[in-house]
């Protein structure tokens, strides 16, 4: 009973420590579990079933835009981490070297990798001859390795699992184009899958990626008022192109370099579904991402007949992910669970329900019951689903745009910053000056410059010079 | 065209220089690419494509016996490397050492996963409290580094991919049953997609698994007549649980150690794949594990009708993995690229063959071609694309069987070995000394005591002292 009991204690309640309700949540929903090195956790099934579905489902996006899957090595030579300034520059700071195999010295140190512009470049350079060859639309599933200071489950850690998407394109616009295009796979994806809407933008020059020319990024809004990124794509130019010799023959034999755009998205995101639908009660998975979307629990299970109709029941749902609870375990138990684990739909089914030719079902969004005929079973269930799935999108949208503000004066900027969570909307001039001045001031970063444009005010909510473009402000994980 | 050139030229002949002809083929069907890391290979497309499928394949036959995925940890601390001592000794002259963090020096150095039993463990000995938490099923796919010498794509690298399943039992006999059953596992995948029949059994003492009490294989024959351990399952008994103190309180409330089982396969098998079903004009691949199963390929594609044709043929086997070849190459290249990259069935649709109403039909892996009414279509390729895979089933146990010999007398056996390239066939009397005598004087190591034993003699076949098993002898990679 020890286990039993440890899963219905009360969690905190993200009210009173939201970074403790985070981590009672990873714990009891048994996401994650510690291992032996700091900051690498274990994904247990409950969690990396998740990730498996957002694989499954983001894979085959990816594929459906032409995208095909490789596999590249774990470890980079420092010679070849170096060739691209601005990109040695931000990731070799934060890099796990490698130094012996077996028991001897290596000649050159291997970094494990921190993400892999440099393998494929080096791979393209090889691979890649004329027009013919283009474009090269690769991706990877894999892990990746940054040696953080600080970390927390799925937000920050030594090691995570992502996947990285590397493209070579023959002009500019093309790449342009795709890039754009897979951050739209990854804000679509977000909505309909996640239930978690998106601002669509671009990253200041400060914020972007090492050695990118443009960084596109889509950032949610937690319930705590906070900003997670949770995808970028990155359009390179031909600069990582010229510091690798990455070059093809034109149609008119003309030797030409390549541009090139890759984009990512980690199990960073799991953090986002805890932090945009969990409450003090757990998880709440959406039900397009739940590994189980139903939870049948029976009422009564040792009564004749209640665990074969519970059975049968599930039987009836097998267009759906749909589980028995038989465990020795009381109802209530159960139900905490249920509700814990985020498991979108329980359906209760005893003698009396039985009887009635009914069942009762329990939305975990809101906790509403509602009363089905069990000849209307699989209809009311797929009727349901989806309506938690749009309900807990357009809840989760409605927080986000009641905690959007927007300032055009310093000091509503600073103080809306200070007593509001959420994002601001606010001028911008431009400068560098003015960024880092507003991060100083109030701990808020830019977020991006939304493609969606508006002019709120002419000047900078700085320093009041001529405003070059709005941007979304905020504290972010 | 340089690259049409370098496509078509001929490859290395099996009989001439096998080991050239693989790598020949390893490269010209553009499985891998090499990396700037000795040893570590790029997966490309073609490759990787594979391994999905036997990944999504594999996958869905461990889920049906109840395993879950999880992910572990790359790094594993020196220490935990060290708690089980046969493990350690058998693992540690070949890990890859990190032993830097950005820049500063760890205080204990952390070893790139050879393999995740220590990982397993250290979990199991945290979420296992009691007889309710058991069995623990989970698997993850991963990839893992060992810092070999002599490395050759897919067979031996120092990265490769892989799955390995960990599972903590109550009982001796359950863990056994789980170590027969997923070795079970492995050998029906082999034979039902991947046409390659293979020789169950348990390794000799000197062969199991760092650990292990026992270890259950499966060898396959490639065409070379070498053996190539395809997968293996290893029942740990109590051995890792006393070393990591793995306990659980059973039903009676007594502490019990847990009994566990390991089992792995890896992209190796893609190595199997080559080297048991490939020929002179490159790759074959079994229609089951084949990421394009036809290839149609258009003849005088610009005239007209010619291309949409070729593209209703396609959409009229959509059950299939089908793609069309519509470059601007011509059908001589088009049918040599599609041999080299193993596709199992081409289809030739040209104007002649529209105007009859047919298409002609070529098996990748007889060469054979059939006339095929188009209304016939899509119920000719599914015949045919099965006819392939049990014809390269039986073409492949026929070739393993006339290869597999018996000796029962030494001088026999050594020239058997020196001679015939296969399987020997022999009795064995159970010691150290006799099985690296046999080594030592042929090459040949013990491949495995086989579950479906025979007496072909009473004696050992170096010793001549009282048998105790018949072995399976070869030279393997």
């Amino acid at each position: 009973m020890a286990k039993d009991k440890k899963m219905v204690e009360a969690i905190t309640s993200m009210e009173e420590d939201f970074a403790q309700w985070y981590t009672d949540i990873v714990k009891k929903a048994e996401l994650v579990e510690y291992s032996g090195v700091r900051g690498c956790v274990i994904l247990r099934p409950s969690g990396y079933a998740i990730w498996e579905n957002i694989q499954k489902e983001l894979d085959a996006r990816f594929k459906a835009t032409g995208v095909e899957n490789v596999y590249m090595p774990m470890f980079i030579p420092e010679s070849l981490l170096n060739k691209e300034k601005d990109h040695v520059e931000g990731f070799a700071p934060e890099v796990a070297w490698v130094t012996h195999g077996g028991s001897e010295a290596l000649q050159e140190r291997l970094c494990v990798r921190p993400t892999s512009e440099t393998l494929f470049c080096d791979m393209y350079s090889k691979i890649i001859e004329s027009y013919r060859d283009l474009p090269k639309l690769y991706n990877q599933w894999c892990s990746v390795v940054r040696w953080e200071k600080t970390t927390r489950p799925f937000l920050r850690s030594l090691e995570f699992l992502w996947q990285e998407g590397h493209t070579a394109h023959a002009t500019a616009e093309e790449a342009e184009e795709r890039t754009q295009q897979m951050l739209n796979v990854y804000a679509d994806f977000c909505e309909e899958i996640l239930a978690i809407p998106m601002i669509k933008g671009r990253k200041t020059d400060k914020e972007k990626f090492a050695g990118a020319h443009a960084t596109y990024t889509i950032e949610a809004l937690m319930h705590d008022g906070k900003a997670l990124q949770s995808g970028t794509s990155h359009n390179f130019g031909d600069g990582f192109a010229n510091a690798f010799d990455i070059t093809y023959t034109d149609k008119e034999n003309k030797l030409q370099h390549v541009h090139q755009t890759s984009w990512g998205m980690s199990t960073r995101i799991i953090g986002a579904i805890i932090m945009v639908h969990g409450d003090d009660s757990g998880l709440v998975l959406p039900p397009r991402i739940a590994p189980t979307q139903v939870m049948i629990i029976p009422i009564q299970q040792k009564k004749e007949g209640v665990l074969e109709k519970a059975n049968e029941l599930k039987s009836a749902l097998s267009n759906f992910r749909v589980k028995v609870d038989d465990s020795d375990k009381s109802p209530g138990w159960k139900f905490s669970e249920q509700e814990m684990r985020g498991i979108p739909m329980r359906i209760e089914i005893g003698p009396k329900d039985i009887e009635a030719g009914q069942a009762v079902l329990v939305r975990r969004d809101t906790g509403e019951k509602s009363v089905v005929s069990l000849s209307d079973l699989p209809s009311a269930v797929d009727e349901l689903l989806l309506q938690i799935q749009n309900d807990m999108l357009a809840k989760a949208r409605a927080h986000r745009d009641s905690h959007t503000y927007e300032a055009t004066d310093y000091e509503v900027f600073k103080e809306t910053v200070a007593n509001k969570p959420g994002f601001v909307k606010a001028m911008w001039c431009g400068e560098l000056a003015c960024e880092e001045k507003i991060k100083e001031d109030t701990g808020a970063s830019s977020r991006c410059m939304p493609f969606e444009q508006e002019s709120i005010s002419g000047s900078c909510v700085c320093c009041k010079k001529p405003a070059k473009s709005l941007v979304y402000w905020g504290k972010a994980y």
